[in-house]
C-alpha cells in the first residue's frame, strides 16, 4: 500500500467512525490544518479540520446507516490523487457514488479534497 | 452547455486538430498562460501553453489515428471540474480511457489539468 493509499484508508476510517473524538484524531493525522474541502452541495469551501468533521457529523446524523467505501483503489501521481467512492447502506445497497480528487503536501497530508457525485 | 463545458469542448477540439497553428489558437483561448498540466507519464509538470501543445503534438505524431473524446459530460462546481475521456482509434476501438480533473479561473480559463489513465 502506498503512503497516499494509507492516508486515504485513514480518512475513510475517520469518516466512518461513530465517535467524533476518534474521527477528529484521524482527520488531524491525514488532513493539513487548512485543507480545502469542496463538493457540489456546499455553498462555500470548508477550509479547516473542525468544520470538515462537523460536515461529516451532520451527514452521519442524517444518514446514520451509511458508510463510505472505496469502489476502486486510489490512483496517484505528482502529489495528486483520485478515487471512486460509494456510500453504502447496511443492507449493501449503494446510496450514492462519486469521485474524490485530491492533493497532498510533502508530508502526505491532504491539502485539497474535491468531491463529485455521480448523476443518477 | 455551461461555460466550462464550452471550454472543454474547445480544448478537445484543439487536442484533435491536425494543424498545430489551429491547436495553439484554441489552447490560447482555453488555457491560462501558466496552466499546470500533469499526468502519470510526465517526469515533471508542464506549466505553459507552448509545452502543453508540444506534448499533444508528440503524442499525435506517434499515434496519428487517435482522437480524444469525452465519455461523459463534464461535471463542475466551485471552479473545479472532472470529466471522463477516451482515446479512440479510427475503427472506433478504445485505445485508452481515463479522467481529467481541472480548475478554471474567474475568466473560465483552465489553470490546472490533471490526467489519470484507467488501469487495464
Amino acid at each position: 500500500m502506498s503512503e497516499i493509499e494509507q492516508v486515504i484508508e485513514d480518512y475513510v476510517l475517520g469518516w466512518n467512525s461513530s465517535k467524533p473524538e476518534d474521527r477528529l484524531l484521524l482527520m488531524k493525522k491525514v488532513l493539513a490544518e487548512n485543507c480545502l474541502y469542496l463538493d457540489s452541495h456546499l455553498p462555500k469551501p470548508v477550509d479547516n479540520i473542525e468544520t470538515h468533521c462537523q460536515l461529516i457529523e451532520s451527514f452521519r446524523e442524517k444518514f446514520p446507516e451509511i458508510s463510505l467505501q472505496l469502489s476502486t483503489a486510489a490512483d496517484s501521481h505528482h502529489g495528486h490523487f483520485k478515487l471512486t467512492w460509494k456510500m453504502v447502506k447496511k443492507n449493501g445497497d449503494v446510496f450514492l457514488g462519486g469521485n474524490f480528487f485530491g492533493e497532498v503536501n510533502q508530508q502526505n497530508k491532504i491539502t485539497k479534497l474535491v468531491g463529485f457525485v455521480d448523476k443518477k
